[in-house]
């Protein structure tokens, strides 16, 4: 288990999030579908489509249903999605009666996007959280030492001195304003998915629309139109935590530019070198510019996905299964290293007069 | 003056756009520069920091001053940026008493960062615009084919019947969301940038909110810190773009695959082939495709150039200059295809029973 | 374990290969670099600089040495690279005596570039390997079907009848070359890294060049100078398989399209959907196109990782680690894909006249 | 003219290249498509496909040719390509009798993709006696100041002392391995493109491989079959000009930290602030930084466009319109710059002990 930094068994000690890892677990992402089947019987109740009783049974073992793995997994290779084969699962769980509620009316898209919608909530919450605890770190050290000097440099040349204040400025700034955009796309980013076959609901009839809000009330998550060709939410969520990782990438990039050049920062906790013993590696403010640049370039896969032909693509849609976990998880290790860099300031700047 | 294609003697009849193209030419730039230093002469009498008299004459010489392209060009040849140049060139045409009184407390940076706003904000009104009438000419193919029938394809498979309303929603619906993310951005995204040698208006003292502010509202911007080290606001704008193009590939890819697949759309104005007399191609279409996938690309430029490094970088503010203009352009030339496109629509779905 | 869907315990099933995953598994990793600290020891001895009984004592205490991998993750969060932590541990299972001599005159980069390289080479044999099974194939059903009738699509229009055989041809011409270019690669293009602290194998004085020669033999490599901050084999070797997966989502696109438009083409083991039986969903198809695009924003980030500043740039350096792994992923899967995809290929084209 | 900063009016002093922005004028592209048809009606004259006193005649007309490119402007407007309207006009211009035979067999992708080949290898030959010439200067370096100390870093820290000449290896050696990547290319990848309408050649018969070859003897080009949907290499010279730009862009960093750190570089020639007279700016290298990053970026455009469907997808094919040329002119501003930078470096590293 080692092709992604995220989850290597030591490369994860540098570049893992065990907190945004958890929303990407199978666990957690079954979880996630299961809550939509449970949550889908319930509405569809509701509104009289499917008997009560069997969706309260729907939801008792969509409580504790635990699939087979090795059955999702082959059906996914068959298949291209898990979902038919969980449904097939879930069906036989439930029992022959229940069984043929389960489902009703939806498609494996709107699980699996309705189930993503879910966890991507929850990490943005942490994240949020995450940028909150920055800020007032950044602040801390701006009461501490906002009032010394800094030489200021453009352009890779000292140029004017400036105060530690505006440097740090220039690191918060922008973390103030990516929180506001994620705040703002929480109001009402996070939508459930619930189209059916081709994205009309065509089984519900009348009642699809009453269906889906009831839907998205149960899952806490903003009623809204089907969206399953309409992939903007999450490129504009994905955008998001690029330029979060951008600026922390400058804040890195910063610092060990700083390191560098000696005399105006000390850092605690820099890593040891294998031949040389007098060096100390600003290890995290080198992981925040390779991870400010890795999602960088990660913003283009989730872009191109947005070319996703007629009723649901195939080809679209698992490009963004291959990119934005990735890309989540690159934002919040970033966050926790940043945390950790300004954590391990000792000083910076320089008595001025 | 062949290399872009989007200033091609003949591929911008296919990619270009003379309304933005317009935006980038050098004469707008330097009259956008010009009225930055007008401004700036003016807010600074305001507050006292110049004569009134040499901010008059300025802004008079800055009204009709054409400066000489080609010490402009050797200037940022050996400068890495125009301002000095053209600073130079301005105080000469001022005469020595107003001149010295030219540029007074701002850097390049300042000249051009703002320059750029003052484009961008007049590309993104023509944007909104255009994107307004394409959601005006879906709703009228809505209005006039929308109850028709339409095969729905879900992995590039026939699957059930939709409505062509349905298909012009997935259209529509996401470029309604991009003109209110445009619409969101210009409440205060297009900012004025003044900051000073290394950001801090060191040479303003206590007048330099003042006339920060004041130079906002000469140039009808946003009022904001400066931000010459933290771009989140151009990438936050590039990534709509990129989004916008996104969309539109995507109806681009839809009206491909209807054409190829024939008997629902019937389309005016296919191009020629110079082989095949018989075929009609969907050249708009594939334009669109194309656009889309370049903007997904040049985004991920804009990402990187957040690493901006300390209070100035030359390395990310020139990668921006490469990128960022042939995204807008990418952009309006996508909107101008996507009207001709669907206004080229003689039909489109079946009548269903 | 889900972030990434190579090790997704379910998507692995549809994206994921298990040889090529066995590459990058921590064990074969550690394997590798204690392969290189064993070779390293014998190479000393051999020119007398380690006494020839510390180094055989190094060799066989590698050959069943088992880590800690809690400690090497902490040192890894620490260090920003595990060799350190790594080469402490080995010093302790060696003993006193010889291990003193573990390690002598290396860096952390010699042994995790080294150990990347032995890695890749396997790879890229496999890769060759699949190549030439997959061109084996398209063969076997250009024997079939290749004098059949296709319709010849040029711009997403039916353009002129070719046959099958031109069709097949498109699709095995570039792989035969991507399979030449991965060989032509592998004559020289997986080197020995061996530079010590800045490059300069300081410590090994005039034996530098022989003992990094007789490193090279005995792992296998090529001997090349140190080439620590110079990544362009890596990026040439990333490079190639962006391009076989390119050309593989041509082959998925183009028989997407054939199955879209029916009649031309029958495939076996197509994908089921959760709610429409009748389907036969591409779903290798869409994967190869998806696999393609992904690679293709990939070779962005190794292209990045290029500008690797001065004798080592841990940005850079890392975000190879979290590019490159996935990027022979995706081929590997892509190859695997293809080769289920043509083998379902029950029939293609129509009898001509 | 200014949305390319590669033609901008003042920006292209900057980054511009005249030579290579020879190469992509409308009136070097016009004359290679010229050259085109001239070489194919002479071959088709040779090979008794055409009259040979038509073909005579075609190549004496294409001799001089100039088109109205108001007219082509207006046909790759509505075609998608230029190569109808051309050839309306030639035929014009060619008069009734030997119009008929002029373009015989060729569709306007064999015009074209030729005609990039024609142009991409005159580019390709200069871009490696820059490089030799760029090579020839760092020897002369090495040979001045080889000996000399500098300080080695390594992840931003001081490291260890290597000489001058250690760093100078790291710069030039990538170079040396490029060249010899562009030499090798040039053997047989500059191919003629001729497949007529489907890639069939369908209109020659049993003359085609020999038109095609007398072709690419006439253009002196590779001879291949039709490679109109594989666009390997084209792909794999983008890799190669954007490894170049890598590696010098890694050169600019390393220089633009050596001039921020001081005392160990005295460069000529820094950029002038509009504020800071003090500042000697490495414009230069920054810019290096800003192309090698730009063409990482470009690059993903160029692997994108390889999911080229069927027998000529016009998508895919107007997306590498949109993106190699600027490749090219960047690689090639890119090795001026770095030529410029390093005559202006008057001193590097400290006289050791």
């Amino acid at each position: 288990m080692s092709v992604s930094v995220f989850e290597h068994p030591y490369l994860s000690g540098l570049l893992g999030d065990a907190e945004i890892a958890d929303l990407f677990s199978v666990t957690t992402e079954v979880d996630a579908m299961l809550a939509f089947e449970a949550a889908l019987a319930r509405a569809e109740a509701d509104l009289g489509l499917i008997p009560v009783s069997a969706a309260e049974h729907i939801a008792t073992v969509c409580g504790s249903f635990v699939p087979d793995i090795d059955a999702l997994r082959a059906g996914t290779a068959r298949d291209g999605v898990v979902v038919p084969d969980l449904v097939r699962q879930l069906r036989d769980a439930v029992g022959p009666e229940a069984g043929a509620h389960v489902h009703f009316g939806a498609t494996s898209q709107d699980v699996i996007d309705t189930a993503l919608m879910l966890r991507l909530k929850q990490g943005c919450l942490l994240l949020i959280g995450r940028l909150s605890v920055l800020e007032a770190r950044l602040n801390d050290g701006d009461q501490e030492f906002g009032e010394r000097r800094l030489m200021g440099h453009t352009r890779m040349q000292a140029a004017l001195p400036i105060k530690v204040s505006d440097r740090i400025s220039a690191w918060r700034d922008p973390l103030v304003r990516h929180r506001q955009r994620l705040e703002s796309f929480a109001a009402d980013g996070f939508a459930v998915q619930f189209g059916g076959a081709v994205g009309t609901l065509e089984k519900l009839s009348t009642k699809a629309a009453a269906i889906r809000l009831a839907l998205a009330a149960e899952l806490s998550l903003s009623d809204a139109p089907q969206w399953q060709s309409q992939r903007d939410r999450l490129v504009e969520f994905s955008g998001i935590l690029a330029m979060i990782s951008g600026s922390l990438g400058k804040i890195g990039q910063d610092i060990a530019l700083l390191a560098q050049m000696g005399g105006e920062i000390a850092l605690a906790g820099g890593g040891a070198s294998s031949t040389m013993a007098h060096k100390q590696n600003p290890v995290a403010a080198e992981a925040l510019v390779a991870i400010g640049r890795f999602n960088a370039v990660q913003a283009s896969g989730m872009q191109q996905a947005m070319i996703h032909e007629q009723e649901r693509s195939g080809a679209a849609w698992t490009l963004e299964w291959m990119i934005l976990p990735g890309m989540v998880m690159a934002t919040g290790a970033g966050l926790r290293l940043a945390l950790e860099l300004v954590g391990n300031i000792r000083s910076i700047g320089r008595d001025g007069d």
